[in-house]
């Protein structure tokens, strides 16, 4: 029987591989508890973002500082993963703040137990291609909404896609995500509301 | 002994995992020999990248049609692979029209067959995670050149870090992938001859 605390990320990385309950408990055992107040940071800019987070509770945003302002640039829920992963892989400073948006209760794994646990579970490691694989297909994919789609666009996307967002992120940081300011997120949803 | 024709590809691999022959035997297997005649088109946009492309001869470069004009994108040289990483995995119509810049040799190995592979030889998921991870670190990287650095800064960087590119390849061609007239580089080109 899997603990309460594991049944989440269970499921999450069972979407994927299939391990068996063994291996399991070898990747549980490498896993660190993380709670976080709503507003408190998780990582700063120049940091290295040497875990990765499943967010079993909760809510996180990151932002990046653009002389002195806060540009929101993702949002993430319960049942998904947040790390840096290009300071994850590279060992290199992030340039990304991470805060926790709501209070949130997360589990923790280090590149270097991850690293192990693929010596030892090789199926592990496809788990680990196929979250890099994906990371890729993400970020292709903000590249190519930022190059393609208007900021209305972009709202429409995250109503449809991402509901989450809209329910729960303060409009503040929905529109420093959309790129725009508050007023005119204001004014797109109220032309969206009336179409 | 290793087949001439395999022994860059294998030197590559080695340079991630260490395989026995028995298991580069089974990779080398899969692979199908492909020749392109200087300008050959590769792939055209619309079509899935169903491939990777080991280059064992030759230069590769892929543009996008933006407008009537051809943009390019990036260069590739022997050594090197070569694949639209986003419709390799994700199986969706590449943006990108790839074409021989010089008379080419490559190595193809097809989605499918390094699916299987990967069941038959766990080691060589490892390399897949790896060549995933660098992907994803290679798109931050020109995200990062093109939001931070001039065209001048770029020129710089290909000079130092990727001289062939400088060497092989045309000069109109490299102006537009630093997103110039063919007049703005050769301007910037002599004025770092000066300095």
């Amino acid at each position: 029987m899997t603990a309460p605390l594991y049944q989440a990320i269970k499921a999450n990385i069972g979407r994927l591989v299939s391990l068996t309950e063994t291996e399991y408990a070898l990747f549980f055992a490498q896993l660190r508890s993380v709670k976080l107040k709503k507003r408190e940071m998780l990582l700063r800019e120049g940091e290295v973002c040497r875990e990765a987070f499943f967010i079993n509770e909760g809510c996180l945003r990151y932002f990046f500082n653009v002389e002195g302002e806060e540009k929101s640039g993702q949002f993430f829920f319960e049942n998904a993963w947040y790390s840096d992963f290009y300071s994850f892989t590279t060992g290199r400073p992030t340039e990304e703040n991470i805060q926790a948006l709501e209070a949130s209760q997360l589990l923790a794994i280090s590149r270097e137990s991850l690293l192990q646990l693929f010596e030892q579970i090789p199926k592990l490691e496809r788990w680990g291609r196929l979250i890099a694989e994906n990371a890729f297909i993400g970020l292709k994919n903000v590249n190519s909404a930022f190059l393609n789609l208007s900021p209305t666009e972009r709202y429409q996307t995250l109503v449809k896609e991402r509901p989450k967002v809209i329910q729960r992120v303060p409009q503040h940081y929905i529109a420093s995500y959309l790129g725009i300011q508050p007023e005119s997120l204001s004014r797109i949803r109220k032309r969206l509301q009336k179409s």
